[in-house]
């Protein structure tokens, strides 16, 4: 199983802390995942079930740009009980609702090997991406300097 | 159970892939801890057992900074056995070595929990230095603009 790539994002159910993220995976385009680090909930969707959601919600951009704009914009809901999951994504120009299923243990330890790995993945690229920019405005400074400092 | 601050290393012993960090508990200022994303080992240090450590080591410095130092240097080697991990941080200066215990999955659990969101607030912490640095690199260029297109 691929780590998921990002971005990750935090939400509250109640005093309880989660992570939702989503993925593209070999069964289909889309899935939305939501994990307190213990158990996983999975919209788990195939194809076939992710175009019927499709047109029932009338949205046929890509799903992954609607989760990161929703979550971006603060406008995600989540609720959680027990077995069941529901992640609502409401913009003013458009809403969406998902339904995540609780994934069995063995497959919930699967991804949250891959989530770990996955948010390793990001602070690893997040810190050379850091050390890059902070290289740039040094270097920068010092061709503006001596620059200034030519006749 | 507070999140680990990081930093956040990966490691490898076979094909396995696992995160080694440390923290300061209540109990002990150094705990060092290694974790798959489902088991995780830890040296189960309490002041007590910490500072013998420290003395048949003969390392009264901090042992959070020679982890880092090690992990970074890549000089840190992890073995794992079941029950049991050892992690041998070898410098050409000193040398330590940490038998780790798989904690009991209620505990583990929790410290799961706690480093999925140490490793969300690591990533948060990072994207904001990263806004800044390069928020800083675009400033200094205006200014060295500015300032070349004076008189």
């Amino acid at each position: 199983m691929e780590p998921p790539a990002g971005p990750f994002f935090p939400a509250r159910h109640g005093s309880q802390r989660y992570v939702c993220y989503c993925g593209a995976e070999p069964g289909a385009a889309f899935n939305a995942y939501v994990t307190n680090a213990s158990e996983v909930w999975s919209t788990d969707f195939n194809q076939e079930k992710l175009e019927r959601h499709m047109a029932q919600s009338g949205i046929s951009e890509d799903y992954s740009t609607k989760f990161r704009e929703a979550f971006e914009h603060r406008t995600a809901a989540l609720t959680v009980h027990n077995g069941r999951a529901t992640l609502e994504l409401k913009e003013d120009a458009w809403s969406l609702t998902f339904d995540l299923f609780k994934l069995p243990s063995s497959e919930a330890r699967m991804r949250l090997q891959a989530l770990m790995f996955g948010l390793m993945g990001c602070v690893s690229s997040l810190e050379k991406r850091l050390e890059a920019a902070e290289g740039a405005a040094a270097a920068a400074a010092a061709v503006c300097r001596s620059e200034k400092n030519q006749p």
